[in-house]
């Protein structure tokens, strides 16, 4: 008999929030990558262009974990028409030991959202300045404000910035991020004034052509692209290159779905220009910033390990609430058909 | 609201038997793949040599299904020590239209064993001789069982012979199988003799080297081979390449995986010559046997739409039965964290 348990996205938003523990986790999933012989395999992706749908299927071995997981990120664009989200999705657990599902996780892509600002908060807390203390986001969605939530976890944010594209949905998010998190936070309508004097921009959108400039940056400043997960999407200018120090979150991933991907075909890095990666870089075996005047630049695209950290984390938080179902399942070894 | 079926491995052993229904879901996936624009990206596989396991992650889109499956299948070969099965595995079957997961499928391989097993008799359909009454089966597992029984599904087979390494579980098979379908069953010592006057000849075994030689063959004798499913198996001599009409499950695959692929190491097919498919064959696009003296052989290495196929069955029939637990998912769209 094999049990599993499991846990819908209700379940999961209860065990799992963005809070300080859930960007240790992550930290420690990018650590591994650097130190530890993991396992990630390419992304399968597939694709039903008749409904305008795509599935990618993401996973990864941690040695230190006690089980991986595979996460099915479903995108179908037509949803909206029927009332339905467009993305997704579920994660399922499995011992590293026995290869037995041990949890289903049907977080409909929460435990995504979740793990995406969580690395942006390590990517902050390994690059930004110390004392960063005004936030710039670009974008006014979902990821939006969780990284900006997730910056106010690991540095005094006294005041944030938010420029987005539609500026009444900047507006919008500013007043309720500012009700909800009693910080200042307005809505600017230019980039670039939005970027002057930051201490820390991030970019959250799906932008297919640079928005963020070069020559806008400022000494000191640190940048985090997280909105580029696939080869098409560009949120920073080039230039960046020549002036920011570049981390990766995973650089053979970088290099194709990346800012980097559009860094190399604009010439402004070499396809073979070894880069850092986060995971060195908080493992002490490779340098971030060097100082208060460096520019940092962190290129997301989002990892399999931290969908395997985030699914162990999940699973211990509602083990501990007693919270799920259990599935008992019968195993019938070598019977007669 | 998101609502989805769990179906156990007892409820799926209930909705589906290897039966003639099973064999004509199966024949609909191939001759799909021969005259739909399907989508069956490369396996996805994640090895976890620590504890001797490994992951396969399948999929395929098959128009016409209303479903997709992504079956997911871990080996762990040090299970037995743990008293567990080294294979299990699931499938999750998602709307072709929304992405949505529809069903949870808990089978623990068993619809790989019978989706497999149905592939056997689809093969035996289109390939061996109508008057085929004499069956002979290599090995004495699971495989051997079922594709024994899918042979009698599809030809009035009299007689049967088992030749397996272990001659022990030869003659028990043999015993079994009598007792439990009625027809004569002989275990056979010498493979050569277990060979001579067959009419259909399966191969279910983990060779890792041929185990049937081509000068053994006589005419009209339809061979499946159904063993291999990674690089390094091999049943079929490459010799019966010269003698055989070659028929694969899917050539790309087969190349990499299966029979061909030895042939092409040993010289006696070229890398890029052009075989047919089982499932042009079933629809009538290419020629598969032409005479009474022809010698056939399939070359069966699994294919994703089996997987899809054969879960859209599962679950049709559960919900006419009524069976499995459903779990009803709330999607939160939106809302703050």
């Amino acid at each position: 008999m094999s049990r599993m348990s499991i846990l819908t996205e209700r379940d999961l938003r209860a065990a799992v929030r963005l809070d300080i523990s859930a960007v240790d986790c992550i930290e420690q999933a990018f650590a591994a990558l650097a130190t530890k012989a993991i396992a990630m395999p390419p992304i399968l992706r597939l694709d039903i262009p008749e409904f305008r749908g795509e599935v990618d299927v993401k996973t990864a071995y941690v040695p230190g974990f006690d089980s991986f997981a595979i996460k099915i990120s479903p995108g179908f664009f037509d949803n909206p028409r029927l009332g339905l989200p467009s993305l997704n999705g579920l994660m399922i657990l499995f011992s590293v030991r026995t290869g037995l599902v041990e949890a289903l996780l049907l977080d409909n892509g929460y435990l995504t959202d979740i793990r995406t600002a969580a690395a942006g908060a390590v990517a902050a807390r390994h690059l930004s300045r110390e004392d960063a203390a005004v936030a710039t986001i670009f974008g006014a969605g979902m990821q939006a404000q969780l990284q900006l939530q997730a910056l106010m976890l690991v540095r005094q944010i006294r005041s944030a910035r938010i420029w987005a594209r539609d500026h009444a949905k900047a507006l919008t998010l500013a007043a309720e991020f500012s009700h909800a998190h009693g910080i200042d936070v307005v809505a600017i309508a230019d980039p670039h004034e939005a970027v002057r004097g930051a201490d820390i921009v991030v970019t959250t959108t799906p932008a297919e052509k640079p928005i963020l400039m070069a020559d806008w940056l400022e000494p000191g400043q640190h940048l985090t692209a997280m909105g580029s997960d696939a080869e098409h999407k560009n949120e920073i200018d080039p230039a960046v290159f020549s002036c920011a120090t570049y981390i990766a979150d995973r650089i053979t991933q970088t290099r194709i779905l990346g800012e980097l991907h559009h860094a190399i075909i604009a010439g402004a890095a070499q396809p073979d220009q070894p880069f850092s990666e986060l995971g060195a870089v908080i493992a002490g075996k490779a340098q971030g910033r060097t100082g208060a005047n460096d520019i940092t630049l962190a290129d997301l695209t989002g990892t399999g390990v931290q969908d395997t950290a985030i699914a162990n984390l999940a699973v211990t938080r509602a083990k501990d609430a007693g919270s799920g179902q259990v599935i008992e399942n019968h195993i019938n070894t070598g019977d007669a058909v």
